[in-house]
């Protein structure tokens, strides 16, 4: 299959979001009007995008749920399992342990990294702790390549330069500051507080159209 | 003042993030192309957004963090307390409670629901945690605007449709499924799981510019 642009891959992870959870659901089509409210594009752009899979729905019956689902990760994850460390032990930092362990199975939490020496040696919901000084040596070790940051701000610059130089390609923020990062290193921000800064502020908007975010 | 646009409003809430880790870092002064570069806008274009407040930076010393956090936020933030519930008292739900508490002084997480009757009656990181039919009648008597959704997927539009019942006016939601909602209704959604996938998607494109993501 030739490369997918970029935002076409964006919304091939939000029709996979759809199709999980209509799957969780036990739902066994999809219709591409649906997946188009998911994702605000027109019907004609979903079925032009599912076309890179050689996957033909029917105005009847829709696109089938599981097959769908197939080729999708087919393309969207690799055979081989995605390694991911979380650097950050905290209230923040457990909760995204829980809550990612075995929800999609080639991605994993395998080590989480914390400062605090009481921590190290624990293991949180299926992830060993370490001390952050073994960072560059189990990231090594166990081929991981992708980190989540859950520590507070004034470490988030640090914990990110020690990922990459430990070799992490991909980060995910979740500390309320802006990192700086070498420009090939993919970056995702999650910043909670602003969040619901945002969702007050608007909530005091009156007006019929206040339809923001995401 | 006079209303400021959607735009700018995102633009200064995310000064008012680079504000709050300076002050959190004992700085002074910030100068507008630290909050450009935060932001990705032009120095000039900063300067823009701040005459909004009637404060000059000067080229050598800056502007002055605590004064110009206090005027921004006189604009986000209103005198009076936002309520804001908590539907949903799992793993994440109560990550969220502890990691906000006392996080800022005008926006308190009042009250927690679920539908686990052993929950209810309970206190969670300073919420206290009500039944979900209670919902109603809390939202009116706390005058909660704001909600935020930390339920599983297929409870979400219900959560959703509860809290748009009870008056709420503004929502957070972290379930991995899209909210049908009346066009009035702010609704950001924040998919912690989609936000991994794409991590390890793009940790695996190699290239010189692949910085995607916020």
């Amino acid at each position: 299959m030739k490369p997918i642009p970029t935002r076409t891959v964006e919304r091939l992870f939000r029709y996979g979001q759809l199709l999980h959870a209509k799957k969780e659901a036990g739902a066994e089509a999809v219709f591409s009007r649906e997946l188009a409210q998911a994702v605000d594009v027109s019907p004609e752009q979903v079925r032009r995008d599912l076309m890179n899979f050689h996957l033909k729905g029917t105005p009847q019956q829709g696109y089938p749920v599981e097959q769908l689902l197939r080729k999708l990760y087919e393309h969207l994850e690799t055979q081989a399992a995605t390694k991911i460390a979380l650097l950050g032990v905290g209230n923040l930092g457990k909760a995204i342990l829980s809550y990612f362990l075995r929800r999609r199975p080639n991605l994993s939490i395998v080590a989480a990294f914390d400062t605090d020496p009481e921590k190290a040696g624990r293991v949180y919901a299926g992830s060993q702790v370490y001390h952050i000084s073994q960072l560059e040596k189990i990231a090594a070790r166990e081929n991981i390549t992708v980190g989540v940051i859950t520590v507070p701000a004034a470490s988030a610059q640090q914990s990110a330069d020690l990922l990459v130089k430990a070799g992490i390609r991909a980060i995910l923020n979740f500390a309320p500051t802006q990192l700086q990062l070498p420009r090939e290193i993919y970056l995702e921000n999650i910043d909670i507080t602003l969040s619901i800064e945002k969702a007050a502020y608007f909530s005091r908007k009156s007006g019929t159209d206040r339809r923001h975010g995401k």
